[in-house]
């Protein structure tokens, strides 16, 4: 048994296949945003402008964030020192719970160190809950929400992407008498398209099964207080458990999910991933209250996004460049392959000093790979057309083809 | 189907045990430690002295952790904005991995969301990528590391408590020709005990197994360096993967483990719970490398913790308190019913504004309920006189029996 060998033949697969990954070194300049410095491959930091940014209304840079969590800082200090049952619960965990159940409506809410924690933790209890729990899974559900499925050791059925025909399918097919739960997304982040929310929850009424929805990459975004898609689309009382994120556009760290009190407090007393960990640290949380009380009241920063999206996919269109069917403020740019990814993204970075990731498999299907971009209110029409430009130019020298 | 039934009765099953959680709403006083305001069930926070934290050295009021902290907040913003792969590595990330792998003396280290996470996500990725890999666990695991356990699917064999004897049996039978992985703690947290290490390694090393061992109880408080336990018993060198905690001595949030770069490179290129998910905000991080670089050079709050924790338990054991047997800086009181532990801690709460939380099953087993002291080097003799005394009339009251 030679456990190096096993360990280097892991990573000669990732290398052969050129998906090998590569940090970049970054360090974003507050006030600045979308700036940043870049540490990688050369003496002192150089400027860069970020384009796949998740922090998508800067509300990482927000003053009214950064001064709630200076406050906390200096009142109670950096860590919660436990678990939210021992010693870790502070006043700031249960006003944020509040102010999250109170934008989407629901009785209660929850928190999780993160939004993968919440969706593995959530989705493999609850079917753990469950005896006999069936469920229905949309085949480009978040690994994060595969992982709590996997982890619950419940029966999976996975339905095509946003077709709710199969789904109907599946449910029929299942005895009416066990318990069934339907997970999905409201907005798909690679591709950035939207669930069929309302004809999901029909079928999910008609056949009786609970219903899940991971709304990270739209609560701050969607809706007239920035609930997400189920605010937006007036499909948060149809939906039995939200789930969200306090790392994307709320600027912060963690996750939650918002359902009634039962379902929560059930959550609450039995997963291990909520119960076994330091809660988050105060600091966190008094940021995202901050940060989530702005953007209840303020709709001036996902109005900048959707501008800034419509704006650079009009750009890239017109100029012939393979922008992916989007329907909201994510603008993936379709290459299909992963070394060219990676190479453009070089490129980009290197000689023009903007920074996008590839993104490659397993987070997107193999020969699907793309560059990601996530304008937002910060990025400038210059910065737009700098960025047009330098894509038109790279398409051209590696030979890639034009749209037009 | 009624789904309000089954979520009923299971919270239903927690009250008739006893052992239904209520979370005490708290917040620190910074510069104040061990002091805190409580918020439950009167007006108006009330003053509480807290005995049952794990920041146990108080770095979570550091004036070190909360400047560093305060730096990077106004340098970089909130939060990270992505996965470290998409746009969330920052300078801060790599200098803290260096940082850590330098404190256990290994080549690399990689940084995860909490403890419980890294147990999850190395443990479960480990063994799938050795195949038919067998995982010998100590009985007294920690969830997170049960967690990582049963995800990876892998055949798990569990010895008793710091038996090497039984771990030699299990490691005798199993075929030598199969991968196998050793994983166990230092300190175990609810007893205070420490695993014979260096025992574990001889047998690892004769089976040709890797070892992985975590010291979430142990880092910043034992070692000259503060690098756990194995930093103490000269240990670090023979075991495969360090695990530790951000979140506990060293005062903030996250976790980590140590190893080769071999094993870093492959966690790090393969563990979903590590790729799918936003990086940890770089004000932490910044705070955590504070922290660490001061732990390393000073000795003082290790001193301190250690006499605190010793002082504790004389005065304890005197007054004929059921004191376990403890070799570390964890106090633990033997109740042994989960309805008294919770009746003891709600007295010292709402009479003598000590606040410890009851450690109830599923954390330990049943029959075994405790009170579990964390004294620091904040706690002054006056404070554990108190807090004896106090004991030692609800012990009385309550007709509980004294051990002398």
């Amino acid at each position: 048994m030679n456990y190096d060998q096993i360990f280097d033949a892991a990573i000669d697969r990732l290398h052969s296949e050129g998906r090998y990954r590569v940090f970049i070194d970054i360090l974003r300049n507050k006030g600045a945003y979308p700036n940043a410095r870049c540490f990688a491959g050369h003496n002192g930091p150089k400027p860069i402008t970020v384009w796949c940014s998740n922090d998508y209304l800067a509300m990482g840079q927000h003053p009214k964030v950064i001064a709630a969590m200076e406050e906390a800082l200096h009142d109670v200090g950096a860590g919660s020192g436990g678990t939210r049952n021992i010693g870790g619960n502070t006043h700031y965990h249960i006003q944020l719970e509040e102010e999250l159940a109170d934008l989407h409506g629901k009785q209660g809410a929850l928190l999780f160190t993160s939004g993968y924690v919440s969706n593995d933790a959530t989705l493999s209890t609850l079917a753990k809950i469950l005896p006999g729990c069936v469920i229905f899974s949309d085949e480009l559900n978040h690994a994060s929400m595969i992982a709590g499925i996997r982890n619950s050791g419940a029966e999976k059925k996975v339905f095509r992407h946003n077709d709710v025909e199969h789904l109907e399918e599946l449910l029929k097919e299942t005895d009416p008498n066990v318990p069934k739960l339907v997970a999905f997304e409201s907005v798909y982040s690679m591709d950035g398209d939207i669930a069929p929310i309302h004809e999901i929850c029909d079928l999910a009424e008609k056949y009786n099964a609970l219903t899940y929805i991971d709304e990270v990459h739209a609560v701050g975004m969607y809706g007239q207080r920035g609930g997400g898609i189920t605010d937006r689309d007036n499909a948060a009382h149809r939906i039995d458990i939200i789930e969200g994120t306090l790392g994307k556009a709320f600027g912060v760290m963690g996750g939650y999910i918002a359902a009634d009190k039962r379902i929560v407090d059930v959550i609450r007393s039995y997963a291990p991933g909520f119960i076994f960990t330091t809660s988050l640290s105060p600091v966190l949380v008094a940021g995202v209250l901050a940060s989530v009380r702005h953007l209840k009241a303020s709709s001036v920063e996902r109005d900048g996004q959707q501008a800034a999206a419509a704006g650079l996919k009009a750009m890239m269109r017109e100029a012939g460049l393979p922008v992916m069917n989007s329907t909201t403020h994510i603008v993936p740019l379709m290459v299909g392959d992963p070394v060219k990814a990676k190479k453009i993204s070089d490129i980009l970075l290197a000689e023009y000093g903007v920074y996008v990731q590839p993104i490659n498999f397993p987070t997107v299907p193999r020969g699907t790979e793309r560059l990601r971009f996530t304008p937002g209110p910060q990025h400038t029409e210059a910065m737009m057309r700098d960025l047009t430009s330098a894509l038109v130019e790279i398409w051209d020298r590696l030979e890639l083809k034009l749209a037009a």
